[in-house]
């Protein structure tokens, strides 16, 4: 039964790569509108174009250089020999994913605009069809790559006969099909590295290129040359236009890719231990299918009445999510059911409710993380009252708001992880302690994180619909459109803002969740490489203390070399703009174009050289800490990462998201409204807050995922002097 | 040997208090200068002690709520019925230091300020006279403290024939002598719990008063009235100068008293299953009184020539730190030595280098922290820098930079934690596993924590000047003296600035490591509480694993309610002041007095309300975490706030500290100088500054130790749930 189950997950995938390119076509079918517009949105798609082509060249060259390491330590045995080609499809499909998820935001852009000069309800309706490419993009190649390698492993490199899984087994003193499946997910974690070192990458290059630009666009352009948002005079203009794309499209799109790939690989390394065998492999695979169809089912509601307020239009973004969550609740039922054969092992059916938890926990972050900075709730309400007395005290109380909003996400999490543990084994554990349930219990830790992303298809398309509506409002203003299209194109990209809050609140709990799971599965992978290794994880033991303390720092330290790379980056973008409006003759009368390519050239090249120092702290910490304490410090830096990544992303998210929104809530006439002191003091706050919620708080998530990924990648290399 | 060296500590205590006494006569010989200085001087007094008097009402009625719970836990047996007296002494000697210490710097201000007059060298003698006593008042009292209990119990409670003892040995496998110094150290923890609600109490208190008050003057007096500052037509500047007392004066030594007290004791409470017996829990006691007679010798190196540079007046503090730390590597060798009858057990001696990389570990965190904050250095300097861009870049940049030090003091408190453990057993333990071993590593670990408060008299004594000079300042503008004068006292101040840094880094590195400490003086509380407790501590525990994610988000919270605490009763400062300027005539003219007392009175009433909260965090989220996760849970709730707390108290301690510096660098001139648009910036990141290092930083040390004390103290009503 289990086996056949398996394939299920091509299926699905190939489902969800077709419905994408459905969903493109139907795209580019719509009109650009006019000359000025295609214009436009050419000179973004070249900006955006360059940034990739760059961008894919330097990660490259840094690939080449892993897999040359990767390939020296797997001659030498220190890595199982798969191990560089599996690295380079995690990053492959990644990065395949970033670029057809930018291909499409940056051809829809002008036809979104175009089709709100039409209606409401079209316009809605190109944009999300624009997220939703990305969305299914993701989950579609993230199985793809899954399926691809877990098929090659077990009828080729580890099929059941083999002696390598004859070894094993027999070594380990397991039935072959466990040795089998233990071999095969252990393989395959390693592609999470791949995987988790694009989406660092895309997160913090795209997340320095578009603040850069943003920043840049705003100091000079809008304060010093007094021109308004998204002129076309602004020389920085269309870099700001192509930093949306490439931050919260591709970055996001990557991020998203890694959790959902990571928190499947995680929970199959996690099958064997808990005695599940081929069927609890089999369980988020499946998954991942049956929410890829539910999500696709649940697209086909999303649709809202002409001219509708912006309160139905988040309203049928809603139902599309409520809709695919309610399948899967009824959907996942059988799976589990056949999957774990439940019909033999009643008590197996916890497994269910860890599948709900988690997707219960992921729907509840998104609607705090929404109350937290959305001016529809008190708390940015407030925030932007404390603009009164100056930009000191909205910058105070943004980021006590920022902190007192980690509670809630921790807490639910925390009661999401307990409840998992608890339905799938753990409660007997806690009564008998009998190890077996404690390793069931884990297991449903696990696959609660996959039963979180298994609506990732239609969350993301909510997510990244966004970008694309702020894309649209800056082609309509650029372009001259007639004022009521600006305004519709305005409530859909506000819409756009609570959706990106609330899919960053979903970004960083699943991330949470991923990286537990890598926690675990990281103590699998040492005991699988060497099993009478003692692991001592006591956390008074000094190295998991050291250990500990030192991940807690490393997310700070991470945070600041990203802040002060937006700042560097953004100085040389305001010296440029500041050079042409000098130099360029007519400019500012509207009688010569600005050279817009220099300053995305100057954006792609500032985010290249900012984003090594922040990639080499996620590849090396692990390193260096397990050659310094071993397993045991790693395990500890680990747990210590996890625990103030979560809660400092989650901070930095929402601090941020608050500032932007209280500004917004000021510039709709509270407080004095526009150019009064207090929005000159939000502006402030929302400048604070940029690098906070689009570069540093969502590359966070990425980076406690890559410190996991390198830790078990370099088990063996640790072992080899801790062993 | 051992039993004789348990009296070196109440001698020690009473020749602190003795020199404590001196140096305080010495100051009131001093003349407080003319009759508007007494006036003034007289003002802050009364203020202070309004403060004072409120406080200690307020903290009597909390402490009498306590005592009665704890008895009637007690007298259900869930706790040893000495607890609820510790628990009183523990704060009442807490409270009688920092009363002391307020009620000498507020009588020495105006006295410095009239030295000052005199001579630079006199003003240093006062000021310096007055932070000694401090210092010197809460080591003398916090080992007087330590020596009653001891003695107490040793030779009536807990005597070696006790049925009490006699029963706890047999039934333990113990020689008597073993089950004595475990009962014993084991009761005495519990008045750290006092020590430790007063300390955060004085320090959050404290920390919101000084901070309502400064904003509040500032933001009407200096920007809106535009007077300057400690001008005596200002309605909240003496306020503004009672806070500098309570805060940084009361608030800091409370603070300290329970860190040293804490280490002591937990150190103790560690000797047993170390193996040392009576030796070992002599070496903390009699490490303390060898440090106090270290720090009373070098203050008499702490003078200098006249009308020294600034460098040279650091370099005579610094010489006192210097010598006193050198005396102390001198004295502890015979400590160690015979305590622990190195003649007999050569391998006991390794304990030296425990106390000596403590030692090392708090100079090396001093000195990064000035590198850090002041603008001596680069990064304050170049912090300086962003404010061309305006106050956003700056509020970044400050962030960055807090963020980016706290590596060097995690990196530093993590190799002394190391060297500790190895030289004192723990190298054995790595090699062959002994279990013996690895606790005399921890004890070791334990050690180095009192090492470096080995110098606190005379550390103390450097910081708690501070406040001293700042006030002096303000008296000396107030009064009109000559402008000379003001330039030494400024001089004062601003070496102040600088040993406020490096003590508040002190502080911090000494928190974190007696907080670990107290993480394993809990495990063995729970291990003498219930033998037979297993404890489950691996970190892929969800009970350790979800305890460890609360307690990572434990100080941000606690620095979000005390940061929106600050907001708030800033707010009513702002309120009244500009009520009375417009309101009291004549006030601006200089021919009315303002309403002083009901500023001060405010702002008590403002703290005593606001530290309610964060007081209540830090009680009952051990006995919440306790009751729902069990022993697990609490261990990594402890394990989690250590390592962020001690990572945002740096983080938040050194992005103040540099943020302050910046301003005064630029109003040294640089950017434009005081005025400019540059200097406007950086007063905004001043004044985020501002919460960030006087209340909330340096409370979370005392939060973090709270949670483990409380831990301690409720382990047995939590074991009474899950035992």
């Amino acid at each position: 039964m289990a086996e056949q189950l398996f394939f299920f997950a091509p299926i699905g995938a190939t489902i969800a790569i077709l419905f994408a390119l459905f969903q493109a076509q139907k795209i580019y079918k719509f009109s650009e509108g006019n000359d000025l517009m295609k214009r436009i949105a050419q000179s973004v798609r070249t900006g955006a174009n360059a940034y990739l082509k760059r961008q894919y060249t330097g990660v490259a060259l840094f690939f080449a250089v892993m897999v040359v390491i990767l390939a020296v330590m797997a001659f030498f045995g220190k890595l199982t020999p798969f191990v560089p080609f599996a690295f380079l499809t995690g990053g492959f499909f990644s990065g395949l994913a970033g670029f057809i998820g930018m291909k499409v935001a940056t051809a829809s852009n002008a036809r979104t605009a175009q089709a709100s000069s039409e209606s409401l309800n079209k316009g809605l309706r190109v944009a999300f069809s624009s997220g939703s490419v990305m969305g299914f993009v993701v989950v579609g190649l993230g199985l793809i790559d899954i399926s691809i390698w877990f098929f090659l492993l077990k009828y080729i490199f580890y099929s059941l006969d083999s002696t390598y899984v004859v070894n094993y087994a027999r070594e380990a003193g397991m039935i072959a099909s466990d040795a089998q499946i233990q071999l095969i997910s252990s393989a395959m974690l390693t592609f999470g590295m791949g995987a988790s070192c694009m989406a660092l990458f895309a997160r913090v290059g795209g997340g320095i290129f578009t603040k850069a630009a943003d920043v840049g666009a705003d100091l000079v352009g809008k304060v010093e040359a007094g021109i308004p948002e998204d002129d076309p005079r602004n020389p920085a203009v269309i870099a700001d236009n192509v930093g949306d794309n490439v931050g919260d499209v591709a970055g996001m799109g990557a991020d998203l890719y890694e959790s959902y790939v990571v928190a499947i690989v995680a929970t199959m390394a996690l099958a064997v231990s808990a005695g599940y065998g081929f069927g609890g492999a089999a369980v988020p695979m499946t998954m991942a299918s049956v929410g890829i169809l539910a999500s696709i089912i649940a697209t086909f509601f999303v649709r809202t009445k002409e001219d509708a307020s912006q309160k139905s239009l988040l309203a049928a973004l809603r139902k599309g999510t409520f809709i695919a969550s309610g399948l899967i609740i009824v959907a996942s039922i059988p799976v589990v059911y056949y999957s774990l054969d439940c019909a033999t092992y009643p008590e197996r059916f916890g497994v269910y409710w860890a599948i709900i938890s988690g997707l219960a926990a992921g729907m509840l972050i998104g609607f705090f993380t929404e109350y937290f900075t959305s001016d529809n709730y008190r708390p940015t309400r407030n925030l932007a009252g404390t603009s009164l007395t100056g930009p000191a005290t909205i910058i105070i109380g943004g980021l006590s708001l920022g902190m007192l909003s980690t509670a809630v996400p921790v807490i639910i999490v925390a009661i999401s992880v307990m409840v998992s543990f608890l339905a799938s084994g753990g409660l007997e554990f806690f009564q008998s302690g009998a190890q077996g349930s404690y390793q069931t219990g884990l297991y449903g830790v696990a696959i609660s994180a996959v039963g979180m992303l298994s609506t990732l298809g239609i969350t993301l398309a909510t997510d990244a619909y966004g970008p694309v509506a702020d894309n649209a409002g800056g082609i309509a203003e650029m372009s001259h459109l007639p004022s009521e299209v600006r305004k519709r194109t305005d409530a859909l990209d506000s819409l756009g803002n609570t959706t990106a809050a609330t899919g960053k609140g979903y970004a960083i709990g699943s991330a949470a969740l991923s990286a537990l799971a890598l926690i675990v599965a990281y103590l699998d992978e040492i005991k699988i490489k060497k099993p009478d290794f003692e692991f001592k994880l006591e956390i008074s033991d000094p190295r998991v203390l050291i250990g500990l303390m030192i991940g807690v720092m490393l997310p700070f330290l991470f945070s600041s070399l990203t802040m002060s790379a937006v700042g560097r980056a953004a100085q040389n973008i305001v010296m440029e703009v500041r050079r042409q409006f000098r130099e360029i003759a007519g400019l500012m009368e509207g009688n010569a174009d600005p050279d817009y390519a220099k300053c995305v050239d100057l954006c792609t090249r500032g985010a290249q050289k900012e984003m090594i120092m922040p990639a080499l702290l996620g590849i090396l910490s692990p390193i260096i800490v397990g050659l310094m304490l071993g397993p045991n410090g790693v395990t500890g830096m680990l747990a210590g990462a996890l625990g103030s990544g979560f809660v400092l992303a989650i901070m930095m998210a929402n601090a941020g998201g608050a500032w932007d929104n209280a500004k917004k809530h000021i510039e709709g006439g509270a407080h004095g409204g526009k150019g009064s002191d207090p929005h000159k003091a939000a502006v402030v706050g929302d400048t604070v807050g940029d690098p906070f919620k689009d570069t540093s708080g969502p590359a966070i998530n990425n980076f406690i995922k890559l410190l996991s990924m390198v830790s078990i990648v370099f088990a063996g290399l640790i072992l080899s002097v801790w062993g």
